[in-house]
């Protein structure tokens, strides 16, 4: 856990170089707008450690696996997130010396990541070897608007002398990705072209053969008076730089302007990408720095009307609640359905920019409520654009008749996992994908998702879990043999209760849904048949009996959900109790240690008991949860959300505050000592949903949003937007009242603490707690 | 399944060149002498597919592991036997053709692995483009004497012209492993040094530091007289030859003859290597050739006395026991107790030449059997010496106080397996190290190793299950869970049978042992206890009770033994009705597919049915046989010997003879296709107690040698020697009778059908069967 950087309502702020910290800073400063995003690296040069990243959603590169011994069935490839072209990049000579924060004496220095318009910024005082000081500033940004633009300037002043700068900006291609597995390099250089104060690298990735032309258009200033001449331009095999030699008087500002523009063959044909990112280059020249950033200020502007939380009297939380959103938010914008939300987003290589069922089971209840509801459709469309790879993916492992099963990790629709405990058996990803069609739904009230996409993927999934279980003489009920549950401290157990429970459930909505589209549009349901090759007698009985039939395993005893077979017989012991030296135990404990003790990753009982509280009684719910939560270590970051939702529903209010508390900042105070690798940018929505769902208590049921809110003692208030089928609600919770205003044309029934409510339009509705 | 080689009793034969199995005889004929052996390659250039393999025993490099995703106590390096320097090398040019048997005509070939003498022959006759004709003799072997000596004899004879012959003897040390996993080489060279008709070439292994000395003396003749001039030697890094051209008269010999010397760190100082090596070639020289071939056959001779199976009426099979066997004895001599036996011996780079299992479970009683008993006793000794790192192995995976856990695979003690669900879990292997200890004392009688060694290990290993238990209060008895048993077609699975049954059996051997010696020798039982730091109350009484108190699954309704919880679950199918095109299962289905279907790997029950069969009723066998070998696969291939031998037991004769067939022509025939690989070295060992311990019923019980024996109807009768506390037996076995010669000069009285007989010094008992 770290404590080095400073409280702000808006800002992220490093008051001082940590050099030890600064991956972590690289990390936690990244700048995106959905299309790219890049870790906060410095311009200038810089010896010290540090992960250069530079990313294009959407690219990636086929890696080839590497296990210890291959298995049947395991896929081709891993993607790749691709560590792209550097465009920041700034070599500055002070005489004879070369700027590099690693060398020189710092003062002043202060990064701050702006997260109400948007941008990052830094400056410091550098003072070389022989005494020379110079002043630095620098802005940056991805523009939200101009999507294909990022934007620098990077501003000099030597302070205590007059002397020669040179400056030499340049584009490098020759990058790579730390986590290659066999230290290949995935770009191939197409072309390479410069003008006076344009440079062009085109470059191919092997085998997927994306085409990304990256370009830089570069202006130098002094006192803001452009400098034209005596510009320098060289280019080397996949280096291209311009660079300026002026002698600067003490006080004077000599400042870079860099726009840069990716354009990929994702986006455009192959032959017009160099022309396409010369046009984009031309219009950000033409719009200058200055409208690009207050465009940059008006957009992020939008963004937090729909999304912003306050949070009154904890200055930390307020910074921390935002710096969520706005991570979230600077990853996925929803504009492209073949895009998702990696579980580093932008701001790292690991897990390789590949999608998992976070993304279903934590981000789209997110996207729900902060964003038009064709954000969170997006999000689902990726998966019916992927639903033919995943019936091949489990033809690969035996399954027959359009059964799917959804890759655990994948880039674009193939699985990329190569565990067999995970990539076979942790199928309950597949629960998460139908759940989230009926989320949306529930949610929107929007059907036609449902019936135009959802219903496909609901049929392929149903086909997968019928043929997935099979009939146990001893139980006489269904079972699902070898299976690895969310708590992935687990593996291939028979009859996991959370598994069994989703797959049951999707039996029965999928027949559900079916009926009900047969009966609200028999043709619409005739087609689906048809195109779907769907035994509507056959099947729809089997999924029925399988539904109803499937074994769950409980203790009766103690009135408890079992988290699989046999869960008993392990030695019973809390978490309470293990030392701390032993913590987190998979950095300290071998895995076969882990899986046969009682300890649980993340409670996926629990899970299942958030998917579906209205099935259970509370005191099920509470007696489950004491039972679990004792047990559970949290090593997910996925996993106190959750437990502080539930929480807050039992009214345990510390504890749902306490578990909150281990999602908020968990990367800001680098609480599992990874977020050098990247941000947790997945499970930062579930710090929004332990606010939203946990202390406002909110849930959509018959069709109504309902709230049953708390306010945390250690808070004296906090207030949300959102937004409800195009409804936009200012929610405001203090000790004594909740105050409602619905800002929308339309009036709107709610219910708090199941009382139910109408606002009307424009107005305002406050209620005694 | 190929048959492509000729039956014989003492030879295998290739009478055809057939360039698509060349990889498949290479492993076939592949030579030894226990320090070192090779595949057989040839010795011309060939740009045929092949894998080039000489490796020495004891020598390997700790490559970098290759996992998926890195798990908390993987070991840092996997074990790899090394490909050394290739020292038969000969560059054979006729006019402007190299000979290449991949672009000649050839005629006349034949391939000869001379199994009663041990040595490798070919011949042929080698048409080039132009028309000239050679004829080709070679002989090769390593000397299992002078056993850092390879010898190979090379002649050539123009048929059909006259001309220029050049012969090209190289040494080249610029060799690699093919399954490298990061395509390194592993050698660094030291030193190369040459004279007129020797070559040094001294290398290193990076990391280890093995180095190695090969030295290479050439000879060159014509029609057997030497030629010394005009012979050209040169060297380039890592390769050294000498040439020589000579006009050769049609019908007239050119011979090479070439003499290699191993010398290595392992058994030299470092600064001897050249020197040692240099005396060995100069004492082979001096023996020459056909000395060296003579001292070969008397070696073998001696070898087949104590170890020879004949076979009457059916000549394939006597082909099969006798290269089972061969192989056996030319991988492993049992002279240096750091060496053990790699799965592929000396035959193929896979499984990186480490010690499995296997050793204890399967070569340990073929090597009592056909050896003295040193040679058993040495294999023990390496687990002995490897103690301190099972314990320290141990204590990564959190165990303590002296408990100790053998690696699954390794070289040097260190494991070097990485799959969690072996590494951590297959730990049934600690039971069968013990179950060896015991195997030995009971077979040998010399209870000197158990007192002076075993007992420490033995203690070790119970330290070992007595941590991992746990008490389950559901089932009220001590549980293991999440283990993988022999059959590795489950992981993860609680209470394997077999692995609580040897845990049991360990835990009560070692006590009785311990109180054993405190009766027989006090003075050594207290020194034992202060060395091990044992709790005689404590320890002693806890192991106890854990061993009485173990649970055994178990179904009562079918009187089966389960072989592990929740067995039944699964969907029972049997083998019989597994479609042949899905058959290999492991090379058909997804892993989770293998791992949830009822079908077995090796059937472990019956495993620990065979280690503790008197603990059993014969009915009961009979039903777990019956049961388990319906749902075997026999996908490891040493899985079908114990059947066999059950089924041997069982009366159930043919069945013992079909399962014993899946085992004595395993490689011959490439019947899983996976020889070009290497050859199956420890499963041979199987193949031979199928006969000893199936057919023939051997077994040792209270100190006496049983024998229940019958004849498979296809054989007209079998026979076979085998020594039994020092004394060596010849048991001929035919349709009516059993026929026990003791050629040794004391009493031996053993048991024939639970009959005890008598059998004078230097004579034959005969009994009717």
């Amino acid at each position: 856990m770290k404590d080095y950087l400073t409280a702000d309502e808006w800002c992220i702020i490093e008051d001082q170089f940590l050099p030890e910290y600064h991956k972590i800073s690289e990390s936690i400063f990244s700048i995106g707008n959905g299309k790219m995003g890049q870790r906060a690296n410095f311009e200038e040069n810089y010896t010290g450690e540090s992960l250069t990243g530079n990313y294009i959603a959407g690219l990636y590169y086929p890696d080839k696996t590497r296990v210890g011994w291959w298995k049947n069935g395991y896929p081709e490839y891993f993607a790749k997130v691709l560590n792209s072209p550097n465009w920041i990049g700034l070599n500055i000579t002070v005489g004879s010396y070369t700027l590099d924060l690693h060398k020189v004496e710092i003062s002043k220095f202060q990064r701050v990541l702006n997260m109400k318009d948007g941008y990052l910024k830094r400056c410091f005082e550098a003072k070389f070897p022989n005494g020379k000081i110079i002043s630095v500033n620098t802005v940056r940004f991805y523009s939200m608007d101009e999507d294909d633009i990022g934007a620098l300037e990077y501003s000099i002043t030597p302070l205590n002398f007059s002397g020669i700068i040179t400056v030499e900006s340049y584009l490098d291609g020759d990058v790579k990705n730390e986590d290659a597995n066999y230290d290949e390099k995935f770009w191939e250089k197409k072309s390479q072209h410069q003008t006076d104060n344009l440079s062009f690298l085109t470059q191919t990735t092997k085998k997927t053969n994306f085409s990304l032309c990256t370009g830089t258009a570069t202006t130098f200033k002094v006192n803001n008076k452009q400098i034209v001449d005596n510009i320098c331009f060289q280019q080397f095999d996949q280096f291209l730089s311009h660079s300026i030699s002026l002698h600067i008087e003490q006080g004077n500002c000599l400042s870079t302007t860099k726009y840069a523009s990716n354009i990929s063959s994702l986006n455009h044909p192959e032959n017009e990408l160099q022309e396409v990112c010369h046009k984009k280059l031309e219009q950000a020249q033409s719009k200058g720095f200055k409208k690009l950033l207050e465009e940059q200020a008006a957009s992020w502007s939008n963004i937090w009307a729909s999304s912003d939380i306050i949070i009154d009297g904890d200055l930390k939380a307020q910074q921390a609640i935002r710096f969520n959103i706005f991570q979230l938010k600077q990853t996925y914008t929803g504009r492209d359905s073949r895009l998702n939300i990696g579980p580093k987003g932008f701001t790292g290589e690991k897990y390789g920019g590949s999608t998992y069922w976070d993304t279903e089971a934590y981000c789209l209840p997110f996207f729900l409520g902060t964003s038009d509801q064709s954000i969170a459709r997006n999000l689902l469309k990726y998966r019916y654009n992927h639903l033919q790879k995943a019936i091949d993916n489990a033809q690969k492992l035996g399954f027959t008749d359009g059964a799917a099963l959804y890759p655990m990790v994948t880039m674009t629709g193939d699985e990329c996992h190569n565990e067999w405990e995970i990539t076979f058996e942790e199928i309950h990803r597949n629960g998460a994908i139908a759940f989230a069609i009926y989320n949306y739904t529930r949610y929107t009230n929007d059907h036609s998702y449902l019936e135009k996409y959802g219903l496909e993927v609901l049929i392929a999934i149903a086909r997968f879990w019928k043929q997935r279980v099979n009939w146990s003489i001893i139980k006489n009920k269904y079972v699902i043999l070898g299976v690895t549950g969310p708590n992935e401290y687990e593996n291939n157990v028979n009859n996991n209760w959370y598994t069994n429970k989703i797959a049951s459930w999707c039996l029965a909505y999928t027949k559900e849904s079916l009926l009900n589209l047969k009966q609200k549009n028999n043709h619409q349901y005739t087609e689906l048949l048809t195109k779907t090759n769907l035994n509507e007698d056959t099947e729809l009985a089997d999924w029925e009996f399988i539904s109803k039939n499937m074994y769950f395993p409980e203790d009766n005893g103690m009135g408890l959900i079992l988290q699989q077979d046999d869960y008993l017989e392990k030695e019973q012991l809390l978490v309470k109790d293990l030392p701390v030296s032993e913590r987190p135990i998979h950095q300290h404990w071998s895995w076969d240690r882990i899986l046969r003790s009682c300890f649980i990753k993340q409670a996926d009982v629990l899970q299942g008991l958030y998917f579906f509280e209205e099935e259970f009684e509370l005191e099920s719910i509470r007696r489950n949860f004491d039972f679990y939560e004792a047990r559970t270590v949290h090593e997910s970051s996925l996993s106190p959300c959750i437990h502080s939702i539930l929480a807050a529903r039992l009214g345990q209010r510390e504890k749902a505050y306490a578990l909150y508390l281990r999602t908020a900042r968990l990367d800001l105070d680098d609480y599992n000592n990874d977020t050098e690798d990247g941000l947790h940018i997945t499970s930062m929505a579930g710090t929004w949903m332990s606010i939203v769902e946990g202390f406002a208590g909110t849930r959509v049921k018959d069709d109504s949003l309902h709230f049953n809110p708390f306010l945390p003692t250690e808070w004296s208030g906090f207030s949300f937007n959102l937004n409800f089928r195009n409804q936009i609600l200012k929610i405001e919770i203090n000790q004594h009242q909740m105050e409602i205003e619905n800002t929308s044309d339309q009036v709107i029934s709610i219910h708090v603490k199941g009382k139910k409510i109408e606002i009307k339009e424009k107005s305002v509705h406050q209620i005694e707690l």
